[in-house]
């Protein structure tokens, strides 16, 4: 007669937790919710029709290729370190909820993708480019450009809502999803107003390090860290203590990995980053480190200043790119962005020590917080 | 000394019920509920900064523009018809929640104007246009139009975000927002379904009746009728059978009054619709009307059909019209679109009858039934 496993080994199997952040496993377990989710929807796809299904597939297919999910894996940490247990029946919702976060990714990244008229992504075409292509291939009537937009707005927005059925199906109990919806809506709110503020500053011409800084605050830091792992503590009801201190760590650490992004976008090794050497100078990039050196030539160097204003954004060669890192070097913009790193680290691990955050998360956040910030892609 | 005005008359002033759906005070209260959501916003969006509220009184002046609050109104007396009390202390949150459907519809309607072009929406430029003009008044870098566009494609967003937001902060309780989430839900894929069947029909040129009903079922019937009475039925914890009924109701009357909207598109007088004569003729909007007179030129005028097919979506003289009106009613299409916009308002009406809906709803019902199918304008 065969025995269950369990029995066989002589222990009782623990109900299997939720594997650590940062791990493979971690990344296949958010996919897996996500995947759960998708099937969830078909029934409803398919009452619709065959058009709709290919156009839910691609955002599946899109939010499945890859990324970090480092949105969920703070979400995850945020309400680990509040005294949730990977090993609790309700651990599976909370994973659910926290992985809903790759779809208002997935819009982000599909209506960027179409504002910053990008044709790739992730070496696929962006989701624009992968309709009109479809339109073109088809022989479609009308314009195959504006057809791939329009189908991208409307894909985009259906990842937007389906993050918040996620988060409604997830198994969460409604008191937590009360809890939850607050933290959520200013998410979205500063992530949006992130965006607006980085079109209309650069169409705008802001040059400023406040300018840049603020743009990193919302749309990068808070985003990105600070209201994740405030979901995740408000899922677990966290006391107002322990949200104010992943605030801080979460606000300090996100403008530091933007800062880090910016230095290794004009001088990240290609073989690394994946990125052409220099392409944030290409494109014009408005970063911190572009406007303090810009606010550094203004006050001591007006040739640099121009050389710069004239230069930044245009098409360079190898050569031109190399003039401008030394440029930016000398006028100590590089080591001004170093300095804010080191110092925006250092503020966001004490915020984090200092906390009731259990030990695990602490040493979780740290990890996470280094590899953020000293990170060479 | 003065008496409070109550006490002067002798009675008790009854706490003032929210105003009768198809009245103007009804719709004021629905703008108040919607006005008062965003002065809740603004202190967010002050601390993002005066670009960000700039976008988002924009937002604000669009959803207070005008509109008939059709959705809120159908989800109101959803919820009356299911027992809802517009007395009892919680109508004013279920009002909040019902008015919110007009940020998910300020929404849809930012995001087609992109993808239609529209260049003016209520006699005002639409939004994309709006800020391409901005964007040109200012002398600002890039291309004004994709500014416009990208402008508009995030107020679109944070519209669709807001609408959750004011759910969520209406005052419903946690109990009641689960009950309403999966309706919510499936409304909004239904209308994102309803515009991607829509965009990819025209380009793909299916010119099938059932391809018409479908985009009709999904675009409009589901979003304005059915699940707006489904969410009323929902907060209000209506038993199955009353929900069913609703949604049958829904479903016919939501797709006679696209029918009905599709004559006046071709037929309407353009002093009470607003819209120059035969508009629809000339944008070759695809409808059920033209399906319709398709097929039946395939079958017995192949002249009439290759005349359709040539003329339609084309700068069309008023002669044209005039002829292509001609043809639409000889082939019977005009009486075929009558005859299905009849029995569906008896269908409709007949499934409400017999429902367990209060007697005040039932009126209501059958009176909005008749507005919408029988309009002029």
């Amino acid at each position: 007669m065969e025995a269950p496993l369990s029995a066989a080994t002589g222990t009782q199997t623990p109900r299997p937790a939720v594997p650590q952040p940062g791990t493979p496993a971690f990344v296949t377990a958010v996919e897996d919710a996500l995947t759960s989710f998708f099937a969830t929807r078909r029934p409803t796809t398919e009452r619709l029709g065959t058009v709709f299904v290919e156009a839910t597939d691609a955002l599946e297919q899109f939010v499945l290729r890859g990324g970090k999910r480092t949105r969920p894996a703070f979400a995850w940490t945020g309400w680990l370190g509040a005294g949730g247990d990977p090993h609790a029946p309700e651990a599976t919702a909370v994973l659910t909820a926290c992985s809903a976060l790759e779809l208002v990714q997935a819009c982000a990244l599909i209506h960027d993708d179409i504002i910053d008229s990008s044709r790739t992504r992730r070496r696929f075409p962006t989701v624009h480019v992968d309709f009109e292509q479809r339109h073109r291939d088809r022989g479609w009537a009308g314009d195959s450009a504006h057809f791939g937009t329009s189908v991208a707005i409307l894909v985009g927005d259906l990842a937007l809502s389906w993050a918040d059925d996620m988060v409604h199906a997830s198994g969460l109990t409604p008191a937590a999803i009360a809890r939850f919806a607050p933290v959520w809506a200013d998410m979205r709110t500063e992530v949006l107003g992130g965006q607006l503020l980085d079109i209309n500053g650069e169409a705008g011409g802001d040059e400023s390090v406040e300018a840049a800084l603020r743009i990193n605050r919302y749309k990068t830091a808070a985003y990105t860290v600070e209201r994740p792992l405030h979901l995740g503590a408000a899922i677990a009801a966290a006391d107002q203590q322990l949200i104010e201190a992943y605030r801080r760590f979460g606000t300090a650490i996100g403008i530091a990995f933007q800062l880090r992004d910016d230095l290794l976008g004009v001088f990240g090794d290609p073989a690394v980053t994946g990125k052409p050497s220099g392409d944030d100078l290409r494109e014009g990039k408005r970063t911190v480190l572009l406007a303090e050196a810009l606010r550094r030539a203004d006050e001591t160097d007006t040739a640099a200043a121009a050389l710069l204003r004239s230069s930044i954004g245009t098409d360079l060669s190898a050569e031109q790119v190399q003039r401008l890192r030394a440029l930016l070097a000398e006028l100590g913009a590089v080591d001004e962005v170093e300095r804010r790193i080191a110092e925006l680290t250092d503020s966001g691990l004490a915020a984090i020590e200092a906390s009731s955050a259990t030990p695990v998360a602490k040493e979780r956040l740290r990890a996470m917080a280094l590899a953020a910030t000293k990170r060479a892609a």
